[in-house]
């Protein structure tokens, strides 16, 4: 294999597929990036066996010339010297040349490097074919989908693995995504063909990751099988197995009625927090008490001391309120919701409240509250 | 004690007198500031023992009113929870107001802290008094002093302490700051009056961030004793131990005589190096090949490659000479040179060379090469 390749649009598909790459994997082949040049363009292919990332380089973008000089064939070559190298070259044509299937010629006019590589055939065999059901999404959408849930995923793989995942759930013509650690809940619906049907949990992290990877992208072609689920956008193809188990039924969970509203604006609460949680240790706890003519917002800690502001534009409705929560969930959520104002709406002492962008119904962000006393 | 200051005034002092405070020392009472209110102003205070910084806020900045509303006395507040309380509130003034001398309460008018505090008779006994041979320095000079040498420094206390120190010698109208790590060497001098005598083992890593506290500061005063050094510099004292042990004689190290001369850009020096360091591992070992047609850069790793390119902006004099070294050690004292053009100087095959900036021949960088065979 040989190649010229743009500089921009080689480092681009090596950034995309890197995304995939794990240090110290226990298969020692997928340190490696596998490259294949082909009629199709050169593949760039990363993976951490649960998640596969390719990404392809057309010999064309439009009237440029993006390959040329090149001869088809396949290697490896380890991920971590190729991307710095490529990177830290300062020309912008890049020619990469394996001589003897065993070392990889990688230069710029100026700097020239020499890697060990191997050959393609001892990479694993990945399937990055589309299989089961499949739906085409604008990417804005699929990301303000992500966005507003994947923070309440729990990243502890250990204990219940299922609630590391966003549960994907296309059904009478509604895709909606849940997350949840048990301790919050946040969850976003926006509409869809009336017969896409399926159901999924997928690690809420590669998700995150894909959304990073849009870029320029419009649509991405989503597809959902029993087992992976398959998304390509651009010249970019994301693999990632599913997680078992069975998700939580979390519609009961979330309240449609309540008795109490703050409304008020997002900066103002996220600053008050901030504040309140200066004398907090591990987990920053903040309470609200509310009333029709102030709201305060105040935090206490026995070692180090405490905290109390009142919040200057905020409108509460209903009988005196007291509640405690951690301050981070709610922080987490407001940011999520992405709007000036929101509205935090309880039901009562103790029970789960939800913090909602007065204008956006379509998303819920529900929070446990925590006893101080 | 109880006040009104400034918020900017405040924060300055207490960020000043943090850089002294490590969290976890062993005497608890100096994860605290120690505040103090007298005629001379608001005196914040913070040590690890082995250095103290003190800032005062003075009552008046010009025409302008610092602090107001002033009651004498003094306090130990936690260092984490006043400096993260001051930071994040918004008002332009901070009152402290001191209750029974167990609570400061600190607030702006909107936020309302109530921290736990303890007497300020609790706080070790440090002092502060200039003590031994006294030099006044213009700030530029002292920083130029550190920033030219500091870095090549030992940071490995166990190993040889006296190493983890600048040494700084005043003798016949000289001034020398000396640095070694034992495989490196930095050494600036500047003039000074003909009569001023003394030799200190300071800290280099405090020296460090003293010159980070100057700020406007236009001169330093410099006190050393046998015992201990005070630098004074506005309204900030830094006081810090002196490393005991003889320091290596390290006049007879350095090179006067060479045979080989590289003139060369210091960013293309740099760059070729950092792109030839992508194949090293911990230690990136670089080699340079000159003659006086070409001069290359490369680096080579049994496990994962080889690197290699030619400078284009330098200048060689010299027979053909090949000498190995690592290449972090190089551009730190290209770095500190801070000069555009750099000269490499050699005296042949692993013997120490000189890093140099041609127009100023004040600062000497030696650096010991490597052998790679």
């Amino acid at each position: 294999m040989r190649f010229v390749v743009s500089k921009e649009q080689f480092l681009k598909a090596l950034n995309a597929a890197n995304h995939a790459i794990v240090l110290k994997n226990p298969i020692p082949t997928l340190a490696n990036f596998k490259l294949e040049l082909s009629e199709k363009g050169l593949e760039v292919t990363g993976s951490n066996s649960e998640i596969t990332i390719r990404s392809i380089v057309p010999y064309r973008n439009g009237e440029d010339e993006v390959i040329r000089n090149a001869g088809m064939g396949s290697a490896l070559i380890n991920s971590k010297l190729l991307l710095e190298g490529v990177r830290k070259m300062s020309g912008s044509e890049i020619s990469v040349d394996i001589i003897d299937e065993s070392i990889a010629k990688v230069g710029d006019g100026k700097t020239s490097y020499k890697f060990a590589c191997v050959k393609a055939e001892e990479y694993p065999d990945i399937d990055l074919d589309p299989d089961g059901t499949v739906l085409d999404l604008p990417t804005s959408d699929f990301a303000s989908l992500v966005e507003a849930t994947a923070f309440a995923a729990s990243n502890k793989e250990q204990a219940r693995p299922v609630l590391t995942a966003l549960n994907l759930e296309a059904a009478n013509g509604e895709l909606s995504a849940v997350a949840t650690d048990s301790a919050r809940l946040a969850k976003k619906a926006i509409s869809v063909d009336e017969d896409v049907k399926f159901r999924a949990n997928i690690p809420a992290r590669v998700l995150v990751d894909i959304t990073r990877l849009f870029e320029g992208a419009k649509t991405v072609s989503m597809a959902i099988s029993s087992t992976k689920a398959l998304f390509r956008f651009e010249n970019t193809t994301v693999s990632t197995r599913l997680i078992a188990g069975d998700y939580p039924v979390t519609k009961a969970i979330i309240p449609q009625n309540f008795n109490y509203y703050l409304e008020v604006s997002a900066s103002e609460l996220l600053s008050a927090m901030d504040r309140a949680s200066v004398t907090s240790n591990d987990q920053p706890v903040v309470t609200l008490t509310m009333m029709e003519e102030s709201v305060r917002v105040s935090s206490k800690n026995d070692l180090s001391g405490s905290a109390e502001e009142s919040l200057s534009t905020c409108r509460f409705t209903g009988e005196r309120l007291q509640i405690s929560f951690n301050s981070l969930f709610v922080s987490d959520a407001i940011r999520a919701l992405k709007s000036d104002d929101v509205t935090l709406c309880f039901q009562g002492e103790m029970k789960p409240f939800v913090v909602r962008d007065p204008s956006n119904p379509s998303v819920v962000e529900l929070i446990t509250p925590m006893r101080t006393y």
